[in-house]
């Protein structure tokens, strides 16, 4: 930890210590030169990080005061500066999370997985069975790092389709997109970069961030799925951001998605700035629209989009297999893939390729979206039901994630641990915040055909709520 | 890049570029101190640094002196100080090996695999389709991150059979031996670690030091595969070592194994430092011997090995299942699988669980040892005939590699190239090596059925070589 991360997180301490109280001023920047030994040029940068974060704020002409909001029951987050400990805050929740969908007691609404049995497993058997039987030995070896090459043709088969620009070249299979996304994030940062990220974000980005000791930037997107960009186009001007990290269609955990003409401005931007966009896309293909929807991957002229996507919640949950075109930083890519997991599962890439050919892929995508849709419906309706006045909820064009404001006095951490000994999981809003924040917000998951014990699990649920 | 780590760089560019040359004396440390307005203690850990890579020496009372073997035409690395650089440096050579393996007109003496024609594929198919088609939708998501539950059981039996204390809770399913060894590295250190690696040693922990900005103690091996103790016991006295990356049996690319009193003493040596061992034992079951070879897993009280397997080499090859038991460090480790790859593909998982117990395991292994021990005799006949004098191979219990020794005056680097334009591929000696040491050996596969093309490439090789 360098000098001005300790020191951020020394301040970052007293303030979740209420040894700060909000309103109160911090320490002069001479003052806390003196007092911690350090330069001044250090502690300004440490405030810069306490600012970026939103612990303190500055007035101009008198220094900087903690923010009102910062001293919140958990601790407002550190994600850089105590790598070990706010990674295992993030993490528990993370766990405690998985841990319940794990069990086949609970009501998976806090899920991130689709139900498989809207999925066909058993045609994809079939076609596990045959492509892998006719693997021969040499393909073994001679499509690593890669991956399969019929499988490769088969994805950039669907870009030229939908007129997105995409070459062999750049493309690289992965063990699912988690994989693709963190090899994307370790290609073009080093520890101690600033990393654009969505507030709120899906806590992968945020996890990876902490492992790799990267510092976030929030760039805030609104209900109707809007990114920031002005203040996007200030962090750019202010900070030497190294990468943005963003879901641009359904995205997890509101399932909005950005405009089309928001999409090109970014890439633009980014461009302009030449700052790769990591394009987590892998909802793409669970559209509720008649047409589907463009990744910003569509306006990348120049390669600085790293476009990212996966079968696992389209056809094939368990195959881990998902891919990167990692545009001009496709060698890179390929190369930190060779370094650390070598190749995707074989059998699994094979399989996926056959289905691609020969298993009515687009047929059973239209079956998924018309499933995804009525239980998209079914949820709200059972929202408007069984929950108390003040619940808003996002209503996304495709996935199955819905994000659920609640009245503002519940608190969504305490409702988890609640709803969990009913035996009902949520996602609370906090795992998809650098600091914490959307702590009255959970993330539903619509992704399991209604039935009563999901109607009765979301009765219960809005009784709970209406407790606090 | 600390402020050490960027003077023993400078120092290091110094001597490649020849203005420093061997047996030259370098800048006193109070003159380098001077010179580069750094305290004496910077300049101290910067000689340490270089001393360690085994370019520059102390003489008692005098100073200290460019090592004579420093100024190579390759550079004599650098694995911290310029990871990025190195990097390339490395992988390059490494990416060129892979590429010449994945020719199929090429013969693949270079490879680090086995040939998959030794391999029961077709009955592992069978077992692929048959668990495939009894995954249920639950185990997709409750098996996470660890692993599918019948293949852990499976895999802990093999231990308990082996007289090997592991356990379930501390056994983690990886996307081969390569993704678990990475993850076991990420667990216990963090930039500008030190990590012990063998000399020579299998590239990949060598990758993983430099992506990761480790630095990298070698401690020797010698031809009988014995490993330096008391070499190793004062580099614990000296550094702050944080693991050590070791292969114990049929070591790539040497193909020896460690003793078994030996590897009790180093698991004891490690325990009584607390540095955590990550064992890397993908060939352990490709023993020549009548009995196994015990891992120092099997030393192991205190839980300080991370012992890594894998399928690769001795089952299913392109599967990429394989796993760790990572001791006390097992939750870290589960943690970082979720965040990075979250599992490893599920049909492979169930395909060798179902083999394991239904397959026939042993009967393969023991034909497939067989034919490993008839190959081994094959390719030391085919050096005694056609390699000149001055060669001398390694000859291993087990495996598929030999490390053969050149005439002095041999250059591998030139040799690979030259190989390589005959269609044979060779792993030269530099890329087992941190410091770009052995450049007069190589390492052999010899896990391809003995043919005529192998035979007459053995036959150029030899002539190649005698040709220096």
């Amino acid at each position: 930890m360098k000098r001005y991360q300790q020191l951020a997180h020394d301040i970052a301490a007293l303030i979740d210590n209420g040894v700060l109280t909000p309103g109160e001023r911090v320490p002069s920047v001479r003052q806390a030169s003196k007092t911690y030994r350090v330069s001044p040029a250090t502690v300004y940068q440490a405030y810069f990080l306490l600012e970026n974060r939103g612990l303190i704020h500055a007035k101009p002409r008198s220094g900087y005061y903690v923010c009102e909001h910062a001293s919140a029951p958990v601790p407002p987050s550190a994600p850089v500066d105590s790598p070990v400990s706010t990674a295992v805050d993030v993490n528990d929740l993370v766990f405690a999370v998985m841990r319940a969908i794990a069990d086949p007691a609970v009501i998976p609404l806090g899920s991130a997985f689709p139900c498989a049995s809207l999925f066909p497993m058993e045609r994809l058997c079939r076609s596990l069975s045959k492509a892998t039987k006719q693997l021969d030995a040499q393909s073994l070896v001679s499509q690593l790092p890669q991956g399969h090459h019929d499988l490769r043709r088969q994805i950039i088969q669907r870009y030229t389709l939908a007129n997105v620009p995409a070459t062999l070249d750049e493309l690289i299979i992965t063990n699912g997109a988690l994989e693709g996304l963190n090899l994307c994030l370790q290609a073009v940062t080093q520890a101690g970069d600033f990393v654009a990220v969505q507030a709120p974000a899906f806590y992968a980005p945020l996890q990876a961030l902490e492992r790799l000791q990267l510092n976030a930037i929030e760039i805030p997107v609104d209900s109707q799925g809007n990114l920031d960009l002005p203040f996007l186009r200030r962090a750019l001007e202010k900070y030497p951001i190294k990468a943005c990290w963003f879901m641009t269609s359904f995205q997890n955990p509101l399932g909005t998605t950005l405009g089309e003409a928001d999409k090109q401005a970014l890439v633009e931007l980014l461009t302009q700035h030449r700052v790769p966009l990591i394009e987590d896309d892998v909802y793409s293909e669970l559209y509720f629209s008649p047409r589907p929807v463009k990744p910003a991957k569509a306006f990348d002229r120049q390669g600085w989009v790293m476009h990212c996507g996966s079968f696992s919640k389209s056809l094939a949950p368990g195959y881990r297999v998902g891919w990167t075109c990692a545009g001009r930083f496709a060698q890179q890519v390929e190369r930190l893939k060779l370094m650390t997991t070598l190749s995707a599962s074989l059998p699994a890439q094979a399989a996926i390729a056959d289905y691609l050919q020969h298993g009515g892929y687009d047929r059973h995508l239209r079956k998924l979206r018309q499933s995804l849709k009525a239980q998209q419906q079914q949820m709200i309706a059972a929202i408007t039901r069984y929950f108390p006045d003040g619940c808003r909820c996002t209503t996304a064009d495709g996935g199955y994630f819905l994000w659920l404001e609640l009245p503002p006095n519940v608190d969504s951490l305490k409702l988890f641990h609640v709803a969990r000994s009913h035996n009902i999981s949520i996602a609370p809003g906090p795992i998809f915040s650098a600091r914490r924040a959307f702590r009255h917000c959970i993330r539903l998951n619509y992704g399991k055909p209604w039935s009563a014990d999901i109607d009765r699990a979301m009765q219960t649920l809005g009784r709970l709520v209406a407790e606090f």
